[in-house]
């Protein structure tokens, strides 16, 4: 895309300074903008590597012409600019337009308008795939998928049967929506069930195999989520698994069997809910956070990198550790594990000091 | 699938109560049920959400009748009836029978009767698919793969050359099973071989580079297997990675090259089993459980959510935490971190205390 | 492949005993050899498994006389030599020479002399790849991708626009390189940046929706690098996110928008680094390690599995735990909260002593 840089703060919502004509093809990082190319520089450090002569993105409260640049857009919040700025130069997938000849469509699958199908996809009995959605080289999806408009399915996505996907959703390859859940029961009480009830305690061991509970509920995917790549969402037992509207999840997520997360939740890398959880709106899970089945995690929870949450979480809350507990009690934790050392050698001490004392008391 | 509540009493060993000749169409939710549909209602929570005048799954012990039902299914462990019943209702991924004509499939390629091959599948030379196997849409399956009766292999699963596969298998879109194994030398001894040795002491430190050991050895997946959606299963070395019958696999675990899973186990999402380590028959890896390479993990273990297994466990251990310790340890290990703040005040006070006495008694 | 054992001892720098010209069609563990196979009996206890009568791969110091072999190749580093013997006998992936007619690829695609691509390949615009490559079925490339020479890419591999992949590079099946970053804003300060800064503390809540910040720059692999299965590398932002030579990463590993990792890393099974943090040298970090986002890990850091890193870690330390703190620190905590219950018991105690201590200096 190439625009003015008087064009580009106005999408910004910034301001401008200096030549308002130049041209902008492109954006890179301070120090190394190329011709066209507009440099970000929304911190201070950014701001002293950029070449005098360019154009660049600064935060409010920088100077341009102390930088000797000859255009440059001031933002409130660079990165809420940084958002509209990417958005205007990401030339995207690269899905061309039109059905590709390859792909494998049933015969009842209605194809909204202007909807871009790639090579090797394979669409089943019934789905309707709104207008405008992209879909990209060897998706597939099941039988009675429903995807909204706008939608965006990168390479390499499955959709199983059943699966319903809203408006300007954007799957990543690999992610697998609608995959059976991990449900399987045994003929007697399992040791699972056993140790559960008693707190550890097993009494006499079975010897049974795992029969399989099918996974009846599908997926439902609210509009706006982004689903990344390679993670797996799995359908529901009875009723669907459920992610809620503006929901970002990232790769290499796990989503358990009838859970439903809440809206305007980021689920970062790695993370995993087992079956059946609820999480509440805006709940923000680091990088590798586990969620135990079964239990509740309330609204705006906050839970640090590798947060294990086993039980309920009250809304609001902010965790970190395994088992969570509230940040500054990890915190605290931590330091009074490190200062063990240092608690040993002072009983240590004192025990000495109160044995000669009662030694001497005897004495006396 | 459409059957008499009658005949689905007796498909689930439950007993009937009421009308028999009720048509049940599926299954859902108590409180959900529309025209057709059984609904589950195996807790006293759940029954109470019952509309009167539908068919329900009960627990033994429920009155019918008092819940103003029409007809229902009385069953003594609901979770296994569950099994037959969305067993029953399953519509599946929708794979149609035959050979979709797109499928590249080797000349010498044995495909067993009635099995199902989708679009786009690739089966290379020398595999043999048993009868009546079902392998959906964008399947990969290398040279000399064997795999058996009745196996469903869904979308987009990669299988690697020399890969065996048991009968029922089921595996899930995105596992890929036979990926070469993580195993990388350098010439002189690495810094990981020595800390090993000396326990985190390092002399000095050596630019290397990681000369790759390749993988000969296969993957050998038993009957009744299942793998999740985006699992790995690294083939071994010299010999087989091997997954014993009836164990079950959920998504996003990985399993290192050389790995033995006894039978009938679980592994839960987002398990890391490292290189050459042994698992017992029956064990159940929560979610997010990681294991040590080279290591034995005895029959009947159960670990907990995001244990993490360096060393050793004894058959019939239940674990928890990272190391991993005994439940009962884990859970007294974690309240004695808890209870640390009011230690170091006692001990604080204790030193004051002493520290009075001492001068009394250098003054008495 | 079929050699003599006389040829193969050279390949391997090894030692010859024995018969030279015996030949060598495969490799099998001690005990397991059959006709024309070396067993691999590097240790004792692996000797002690030998049939006699056959040929051996053994470790300097061994006497093959005395176990009866008619040949043997004695080296001094084993496990080199395994990578020597594992490459000779390794079979490939069984990807056909030439360009199978269904693939899709652009008209203005490069593809190097004698690179193989597989069924069902999709190759975009502009997309150059190496002499030697071979590409798998059901892989996809998308445009201006740059490969290198005799890369190797499995099946079903995702490369999205604009990634640069270097010579001799692995790809493994499901291994997505260059989806979009995990990168949002909201419109105002979210929760997260403000616990960032007060450490915990939150005052009011906000609702508000995520803006997806678009990821602008590709991925680049260095020579030599290795991604395992369902592996994701993230793209930059602006810039590369970048993995240098040399660099072997498992499967299950999500790296993060902007990450840097240098040459000659080890990276395992389900690892995670979180957005723009830069990698040393030589890092090994073990299975399910994390590392948070915007850190610095120094050259030559090993890290044992499930360490948690979230801060900047100097070069060459070895980390263990969550927080990860030194090998040696970590060993200690561990043991000292082992240790709890008996301090538990010596305070209750020593209270108890002083308290009567105090009592009667009372009454003295």
């Amino acid at each position: 895309m190439t625009t003015t840089i008087a064009d580009l703060a106005r999408a910004l919502n910034g301001r401008l300074w200096g030549d308002g004509s130049l041209s902008v093809t492109g954006a890179a990082e301070a120090g190394q903008a190329g011709d066209g190319q507009i440099a970000l520089a929304t911190t201070p450090a950014y701001a002293g590597r950029l070449a005098p002569g360019g154009m660049a993105l600064l935060a409010e409260g920088s100077d341009p012409e102390a930088l000797g640049l000859k255009a440059a857009i001031l933002v409130g919040r660079p990165r809420l600019a940084m958002a509209g700025l990417t958005r205007a130069f990401d030339p995207g997938p690269g899905i061309a337009a039109g059905i590709h000849p390859s792909a494998v469509i049933a015969p009842d699958a209605e194809i909204g308008a202007d909807a871009a199908i790639g090579p090797f996809v394979v669409i089943g009995a019934r789905v309707r795939i709104g207008a405008g959605a992209r879909i990209a080289s060897h998706v597939s999806i099941g039988p009675d998928v429903v995807i909204g408009r706008d939608a965006l399915i990168h390479a390499g996505a499955r959709i199983a049967h059943g699966v319903t996907i809203g408006d300007r959703v954007i799957l990543h390859s690999g992610a697998v929506i609608g995959g059976d859940g991990f449900s399987f029961v045994t003929p007697e009480k399992s040791g699972v069930e056993e140790i559960r009830e008693t707190l550890g305690e097993r009494r006499q061991i079975h010897q049974q195999h795992w029969t399989r509970i099918h996974s009846l509920g599908g997926v439902e995917l609210g509009d706006d989520v982004e689903v990344g790549a390679n993670s797996t969402l799995d359908r529901g037992t009875i009723r669907a698994t459920r992610i809620g509207r503006g929901t970002k999840i990232d790769s290499q997520v796990q989503v358990g069997h009838n859970v439903v997360v809440g809206e305007d939740c980021l689920l970062c890398g790695l993370v995993g809910i087992a079956g059946s959880s609820r999480i509440g709106n805006r709940v923000v899970l680091g990088g590798q956070v586990g969620v135990s089945d079964n239990i509740f995690v309330g609204d705006d929870v906050i839970a640090g990198g590798a947060t294990k949450i086993f039980t309920n979480a009250p809304a609001g809350r902010v965790l970190l550790g395994s088992p969570a507990v509230k940040m500054e009690t990890h915190v605290e934790a931590t330091k009074n594990i490190r200062r063990l050392p240092r608690l040993y050698a002072q009983v240590a001490e004192l025990r000495e000091t109160v044995k000669k004392l009662m030694e001497k008391d005897g004495r006396d």
